[in-house]
């Protein structure tokens, strides 16, 4: 089938190359003319400009961005809006809060226009050979596009996940559990580090991933950077975040379910990035008045 | 090379087949003299008692131990203590805490045996066909022993961990990752459940797994339990723990390791365990008394 | 000087009270036309709808509304943006959300209205006879209501807490204090609970607080909580919970502020509204899946 | 009554000048000459060793220990194990931990010994001019030593807790509930110092203090604290734990009550300890190997 892919980052990019080997004609633009030039000798038809992209489509279109979450993603759509007719499709495969998406999906509607959302996984190594996507759309929409969807994906790794909304929601919980397990697996290698026994990390990764329960392919991951850096001496352990785990803590509040450990997940990762914290000197400060305890000064 | 097994129980029995499967000379007792009977119609030596056990076994003797932890673990060892002669070898593949193990070893050193731990990850059915075992032991003594791992487990799936006690304590660490991350999914799970969405849960395991950032063995159950029972009606959410988490938590504590997750899955399986709390009388009642908020009566 | 009241609940009522005790001259209107007689009775000028009320009053008028935070406060500001003249001042004493809070005193300043955000503590209790206040205006507005606030308040129970919106914020912060300190509270209370100790509460509570560190009003409110059943026998410990806890945990995630403690304070409180959880459920599942751990069948 | 106090810091000092004042004979040691030179003038009977103490004293003797919790403590005990008689009572007003006070208990028992466990709170302060008292006794034992503890602990602040080891127990949850609340206060103050407002802490603190729900000795402390120092710039977040914090995690572990919040009030306080985490390692180390996030190089 035909596509154009609005952003040509690492992600979309290979994305592009993958749908490009399953014989799927391709229209790419990025504000980058280099990248637009590369992906025209890699076989895909460069655009560049949104409205050049849309003009080299057969209606009814289907436009895929490919684009950060929020801002641009915003102005994407606005530019769209604009040029699209009623029927196109526009596939939003970024990172996007799913209320974003449930208030872009009915704007669009407005004009006639069908929105999908797309949670996809699997890292850039996944968008280029295999990646693992989870499609909210109205059926009749995601019947149109299933077709690059089957082919860009690992086998079984895509999945229609009902109305829109429901595969940017989803994605954000697999987010949330992927923080859980994250900081599960590295206060498990903290408590083996500072214990009296001395352990070869990789080692126990690789052993780990060859029968134990908790075989995953982020012990795989664990097992690669420790086989980099056995003690991991070369980096910090500043854990940054980019908005999903968050967003998944408040859709627990709003839904009042419990959720310690994505929450805690997330908590140690903000606590990660402060070198002193505010806490820490008021708890000090109350355990010198009412105990005398030496504080440390600075 | 010639084992005796004590302790006929899933995970007994299934060793005991898969060493046998890979021309090793077993012998076998358990307190049940049944168990005895059918692994001796399976190819080991059956004993009915300790004492015969060890009366069968050639110097030095290589004996497991594949009994509960705790008073069991300790009772044998005791009888053990009594029967066997300097050099012989024993092995505890139980859950044992490590801190027993260190004092066991210490007690069985005075009688010049030598103690080996051994941690054992992948259920019965890892027992029986390929099994994940992490082994602590002193260097000489490991390279005895050293075929039979190397057999009865998964390739590359043993591991010598170091000293007495390494291998029951990484054992322990790896059930502490183990309920971080099923709480981690868990928690995932009860935020789509509670969702405006409705996802077909075995369909999401399955599309995971093919992919995803999270695909892991814990996800493949999670897709096979959700195969048998799509909302898990037909259980309670009752969440019970075997002493590994706690041990981890008891562990972070000693070595001033932050270790929230794990301490918080515990917890919630702590909380599952409990109808009403009186946590929640307290702070119920506290609310009324400051706000004068309804409290609900029994 | 002159306040008109909007809604005579349990605090505004007392608020009313309390301000004609010291001589102030209070209009007050509610939905319920008795409460309005009722205060009228009490010494108030009973106003039967908002419009009488402002018209009841000298320019600049100072109008204070305690009524629900959410749509009631929304609807209440609607009808008061169509009646009040620029300089009139409204003073928000409810536990609104600071982010509407900063949101409608933009709304109000497009009329030339001032807007005066007040978060109040203390209960009914301290309404009627000395309140804990802390406030939010541009500064020339908070030196015009000054006098009401001095008076109503206990001593030393006012502040000026600067710009508008940081009264509502600091009141948010105030009720997640008093979560985190409240689930400490009786968290400990269900350890000594289980214990093999026989304590008894109230005496507990009464001792701690006579020289303690941990001596506290909450804690005096344990007391006499306490004193009415001393074992919390005739409730059940579902703890609900009424805003400001979340938005505080949502502050602290917008701000990157680790605030475990009273995060997990609301969590427990989400937690004690389920009688099962799916959490538990799927964790359940997979100690079934991998270990032939039995689950608990309904 | 004649007391005899062994251990003369900050707590044994003023504690012996505290029953001084009501009249009581305190004869007193220390390993510290210069303090028992000083206890003598201010009117204690002083005494170079544990053996004049006991000589000094009519039987039944009462001893009472406060000194540190574990290994002296211990060394003290077995010196008063060999020189005390049968009806004599120890009292150990330190915090130990209460495991070891009932084993404690058993071992002075066989010599015919009564043990007292004393839990003491209030600091130096309380310990000179009127103290919080936890006492586990046998209860004819409790009436010998009452007035002594009436008399030095402020009104209402005394109380009998029952068998021995509950007075330890107390403390130790009492001081895990402390953790609680001194968290949950610097959690909120940290909020407030990252928020776009700009708060007075001390004024805050004060005002809290008046009339607030969370009014309590901990905010007086906390409104003193920034009284000092009113950004708290000249410490650093360095948070110590002394142990009744951790034995309460344990105890809760092993009474399986869920204690969240205590337990991450400890957690925080060990992660305050680090500059660097190997958790944050691990998951920084992860976050580049999926996702190719950048990780912050040493």
């Amino acid at each position: 089938m035909q596509i154009g892919m609005i952003g040509l980052g690492k992600m979309g990019y290979n994305l592009v190359l993958n749908l490009l080997d399953h014989g799927h004609e391709v229209v790419a633009t990025d504000v980058n003319n280099e990248q637009v030039k590369n992906i025209a000798n890699d076989g895909a038809t460069g655009a560049y400009s949104i409205k050049e992209l849309v003009s080299g489509l057969n209606t009814p279109r289907v436009v895929w961005m490919m684009v950060p979450a929020g801002n641009i993603t915003e102005d994407v759509l606005t530019e769209l809006k604009s040029v699209l007719e009623p029927g196109d499709i526009v596939i939003d495969g970024g990172n996007s809060n799913y209320k974003d998406t449930l208030r872009r999906a009915e704007e669009l509607k407005e004009k006639g226009l069908h929105f999908v959302d797309v949670g996809t996984s699997g890292g850039t190594e996944g968008a280029r050979n295999g990646a693992c996507t989870m499609i909210g759309a109205e059926p009749e929409v995601f019947e149109i596009i299933e077709p690059a969807f089957k082919d860009l994906s690992i086998e079984n790794g895509y999945l229609y996940t009902g109305k829109v909304g429901s595969g940017h929601f989803l994605k954000m919980v697999h987010n949330g559990i992927e923080y859980g397990m994250m900081q599960a697996i590295a206060e498990g290698f903290e408590i083996l580090e500072k214990s009296e026994f001395d352990y070869d990390y990789e080692a126990v990764a690789k052993m780990w991933n060859h029968g134990s329960v908790i075989r995953s392919w982020l012990m795989e991951l664990t097992q690669s950077a420790f086989s980099k850096d056995p003690k991991l001496e070369g980096i910090r352990g500043v854990m940054h975040a980019s908005g999903e785990g968050k967003w998944t803590v408040e859709a627990a509040l709003d839904l009042q379910v419990p959720a310690p450990v994505i929450a805690l997940s997330l908590m140690m990762r903000n606590r990660s990035l402060e070198d002193d914290t505010f806490t820490g000197k008021v708890v000090a400060a109350l355990r010198n008045e009412f105990g005398g305890h030496a504080v440390v000064k600075k």
